[in-house]
């Protein structure tokens, strides 16, 4: 047995990434098997590493010499992949940390994605690799490639291309079939990869850990994702931040938008169920370009390259960003134009002294949202305009969409576009009306963004200029409230305690015991059970509103409890709560919820019942700054009734921001750890705001 | 001057679309010249008819013999096509008609799109050929095509290919550009054209016209539409009708979806404002397919004939429509059913006994939404399987997604797709997850309905499984009742007396004169200011609820007479209509349009102000069947108030329907025409519904 002596350690990047030696294990001779593929791609795709096979039974696999096992090699490894039946993966852990490997890969499967007995054979696994200081890809992973490299430790059947085209795209993907599907999409378009990573059940390494290593990398400029879940929500929000700080724009495509999505994406990984909102705040919050479409993912990545250098341009404050649109097709340029609409961004018409600056250059255009060219313009005109729209500060981006020339004549009509002088801080787009293949890759070598389809295309600039949050505020830390449970539900007062020490206004209340009539508020009042076992009062006839006098509270009181006694006759009651009638011009809600998958989130709600038909709320990662809960009100609609609509009453805005921003800190609560809470409804007036019910359940 | 003699004279559709003979007025003998298109490509792709070539100044064009003018054509033709300047168009109608041509195509411009001086030039040129028995394709066409007989009289580049591919999919644009770029996209996927028009302004034939010609083409089995906007909607409609009798689908990808969007379609083409949701309506009461993605609207042409064939699979009652999904790649089926659920579509589980059935052929497989054959299946399993469910009844459609095979051995990939016996009344959608033109081409040429993106996939099965309207019913006609007004506004009272009429119930009223309060109601009551000339009572101050006693009515009335006479000085009050309260539990309105492209429209909305923050509403052609008012019921989120949403009352939404119908006989009316009228509020309680206020214009 040999020692791992003569190779210096590498850094974990390095292992996972650009192993200098490899084995690969259950490596097959027998070409129709997918286990035939690593050793086939390592060597087609000329990676110059070592390269060891191992199988028990042969001591040659297409051509090359076989090891019998780990324990043979005559140097170390860095990295070993694994493709033998999954019961056998665990015991031969040991022997790869002999072998020096520091990650290994596993394609086998049979873990976390297989029900309750696979996630138990999971645990163990990476219980052993942590005894054994291995890093885990995978299982389930159809492994990873280095495209500049050559290594390729996948039997993904991409790699099955005679030619790979390195490139500066870095993919991380949580399906392994759509890697592949993802590199031949770009690779027809000229779209070159440094790494591919399919990252399977993440029972070690997650996205976020590759993702942190890609940052690292010097030949990936723009990582992109291709998600169904989220895994490890702090080591993807440091590896993001890191992108961030490094100008390393990261896109992502994530299922989940729909329910049935969400469900199916979790389902079919073995991760926990879903929450596709948060995580898209979570996302949001960390700079990630999250695109709709499926090709829009590659195809924005030249734009999200100009995104990195100028984050200004992005998230406008109305959130309607202005497109000049230059073209040669009319209905193309309107097929665009109303895509954009649906993604509330505006084609905006040049003004007048635009016009005039460019027919002093010989040029006649109009003062119309589409600026059409179509007989008009010589190449040269087209390059003097697009460089002035390019400059122009009445527009945020600048869209080109051209028509059968660039079916054509390809350079012709591309020329315009790849020789104008582009400022790096407005983005351009192109739209090619026609089926135009090499016009799409004079474009994309020439690092302009191009799309396919109208949808994408208008996709992609959406994203560009989709809101940015703010990330939360630094932390401040608040101490848990002294006689308050720590566990469990909380009772409304208890609720308004916590609230109130928070800062959030909370209606007065006093909690009279049955018989009690003393609560010294001004009739009329509300009076409500308070039990933290109620969750639904009304619904168990355990709120009166509008109580005008002694008399008739005590009657409430008493029909009130008799009530809770017959509909749930276990719960506890700690008294009546009596609080005074407030007004109000809308009621809203604010719901924070410790997410299983992003951790603290704060929603800010439409309230009352029609709130329930259609969504209608604004949801972010708690704490949130007073400028984010600003923004967060100006998404629900439901606010537009307090905010100028129709001549009504103005209410008090900056106080809700605050109550925002005061009810997020739940997330910075010391000791005790707060899994939800509402406030329902709050009332917003016109002179501030007030908090009228709430609970609190803790962890 | 030779006289058009020896032809027998052809029918309209065919000397549009089949001319034996053609002119070509203003033909250059520039090769860069668009204007030399039409020869070159008649000639490039085959037509066997005679062509002559007009251009006073030349005797030879491309080497073909050329003529001086119309006047001197050793033959008749059946179509010119005309290239010269706009302002020559009209003077050269008499000659067309003289080389006896029946259709005249003109591609010059400067007509309608071009203001108001073009669009009177346009009518001029309507009205000339009209008196000489002309039919006008254009001004403005980009012309048309017929592929399989070469007859291409078009400039659009692009028939500048090679080689044209004829095939069933006829294409009629509003876009001329558009129609190049569709047929290049479509071409570079295998499908194949009979015939392509671009109908430019429409100043006298009209998309319709169009559409009814093809339906007698034995060479077009499927219609698409690209449009911009509706210019005739009952030659429309009828044509519609006949494509519906012929079992021929029309699909349709019409801009103006967004607001911007429509505005722009309609202001490049110099038409009228546009409404997009009553259109969209017209298009669905017609049995049109809308696709919402571009590509969608060739690549579910053969999803389409099945829809023809099968009209009683589409427009399942609950919308739901149920897809199995079987796959080689969870990640690609994860990512259509994704966009499945965004459009309300399910990917539904094989039930017990199905995969009981399955099984005793050999092939495991679970209960789960996504059926994953990646490792088990051979060839013939999954033929077998996918049979299975293609006559299985708890599916109404069947997706499959095709994982890296379809990128690597397109043969085998599509192999059992193209081999199984595909029942004609179950759709089957196909998505190639990775890059796959080989399989796609395949699969297109065996009739498969194959998607490039899960987008167009999902929005291709979604469009097959929308509601289709019901058709208005049968006309009635509703005589105009005596003694109303027959122009102009009508007031609140003389509004109600139509509805009343109509068979809407109508809150009773008393229409006093000031000083009078012999109402006749008990208290308490409202009172309104009944004048035509006051549209928005409310903002006037002239409506007052809750009126108690002859004494405050006597006072409401001083006031509100007081500021209408301030703030409407002008409007002529014809007394004030005394009501009485009515409950009710939710507020709806009803709308009634003539709208200007698609005729009478009627529409049932939210009520309340909550309603004007989101869009909340349902509208139909009118007048509507029953059952069509129930789905439109069905359709407003708002009525799920009173339709047993969280126990709350239950509304009378059978008489909510009898009053959408009786509503939309509004365009039943003989002798005067509405041109709008409002219900708003009507009150939907327990039993019954009631009409308490509206409106009434006239044409």
């Amino acid at each position: 047995m040999m020692t791992a002596t003569y190779m210096s350690p590498l850094s974990f990047a390095q292992a996972l990434l650009s192993p200098r030696a490899v084995a690969i294990v259950g490596a097959s001779g027998d070409t129709r098997k997918n286990t035939a593929r690593p050793l086939r791609f390592l060597r087609k795709h000329g990676y110059t590493g070592a390269i060891y096979p191992i199988n028990a039974a042969r001591a040659e696999i297409l051509g090359e010499r076989a090891y019998p096992s780990l324990e043979q090699l005559p140097g170390p490894v860095d990295h070993v992949f694994i493709m033998i039946p999954g019961d056998a993966v665990t015991d031969l852990l040991p022997q790869c940390a002999r072998a020096g490997a520091r990650v290994v890969t596993i394609y086998s499967d049979g873990f976390g994605e297989a029900g309750p007995q696979g996630l138990a054979r999971q645990q163990a696994l990476a219980r052993r690799a942590r005894e054994l200081g291995l890093r885990i890809l995978g299982p389930n992973s159809i492994g990873l490639a280095d495209l500049h490299s050559g290594c390729i430790l996948s039997v993904n059947a991409a790699f099955e291309a005679d030619a790979l085209l390195p490139g500066g795209l870095a993919l991380v993907s949580q399906s392994g079939s759509m890697m592949g599907s993802l590199i031949s999409r770009a690779a027809a378009r000229g779209f070159g990869f440094s790494k591919s990573v399919s990252v399977g059940n993440e029972s070690d390494i997650t996205v976020g850990e590759v993702v942190d290593a890609l940052v690292d990398d010097p030949d990936s400029q723009v990582i992109l994702l291709f998600l169904e879940t989220l895994r490890s929500a702090p080591a993807m929000a440091r590896a993001l931040e890191r992108a961030r700080a490094a100008g390393k724009p990261v896109i992502a495509y994530k299922l989940g938008r729909s329910e049935q999505g969400d469900a199916l994406a979790q389902s079919h990984t073995g991760a926990m169920a879903g929450n596709d909102v948060a995580v898209d705040a979570f996302l949001k919050a960390h700079g990630v370009m999250r695109v709709q479409y499926l090709e829009t993912l590659f195809e924005m990545a030249p734009l999200a390259a100009c995104y990195a250098r100028t984050p200004g341009v992005a998230g406008r404050a109305d959130g309607r960003a202005r497109v000049a649109v230059i073209t040669t097709t009319g209905g193309g340029a309107a097929t665009v134009v109303d895509n954009l609409g649906l993604h509330g961004m505006v084609a905006v018409a040049p003004p007048a002294d635009f016009v005039r600056q460019i027919a002093e250059q010989g040029l006649s255009i109009r003062e119309t949202p589409v600026i059409d060219l179509t007989l008009a313009a010589s190449s040269a005109q087209y390059k003097m305009l697009l460089e002035a729209l390019l400059r122009a500060d009445w527009c945020d981006a600048v869209l080109s969409v051209v028509g059968s020339s660039a079916q054509f004549h390809p350079g012709l009509a591309v020329q315009p576009l790849l020789e104008a002088a582009k400022p790096a801080d407005k983005p351009l787009a192109v739209f090619l009306a026609p089926e135009a293949q090499e016009s799409l890759a004079l474009l994309q070598q020439g690092g302009i963004a191009a799309f396919r389809t109208p949808e994408s295309c208008a996709d992609a600039l959406s994203v560009f200029f989709s809101p940015v949050h703010a990330g939360p505020p630094l932390g401040c830390e608040v101490a848990w409230p002294a006689g308050l449970p720590t566990q469990g539900m909380l009772n409304e007062q208890e609720a308004g305690v916590l609230f109130r020490g928070l800062g959030v206004p909370v209606v007065q209340g006093t909690l009279l015991s049955p018989g009690g009539l003393n609560h010294g508020f001004a009739y009329p009042v509300v009076a409500k059970v308070c039990s933290r076992e109620l969750a639904h009062k009304t619904e168990m006839g355990a709120v009166r509103v509008g109580i005008g006098d002694d008399q008739a509270l005590e009657r409430a009181m008493a029909e009130m409890l008799a009530a809770v006694r017959r509909r749930a006759p276990s719960a506890q009651v700690d008294g009546v709560l009596v609080q005074p009638m407030e007004g109000r011009l809308i009621e809203v809600m604010l719901g924070y919820r410790h997410d299983p998958q992003v951790g603290p989130t704060v929603l800010l709600g439409a309230g009352g019942i029609a709130a329930e038909l259609a969504p209608d709320y604004s949801l972010r990662l708690a704490p949130v700054s007073l400028e984010e809960a600003r923004t967060m009100i100006d998404e629900v609609r439901q606010t537009r009734l307090v905010r100028g609509f129709r001549g009504l009453p103005l209410g008090d805005c900056e106080a809700l921001a605050r109550a925002i921003v005061d009810f997020s800190h739940l997330a910075s609560l010391t000791g005790v750890q707060v899994e939800e809470a509402e406030i329902n409804p709050l009332f917003v007036r016109a002179d501030g705001v007030i908090a009228v019910d709430g609970l609190v359940r803790l962890a």
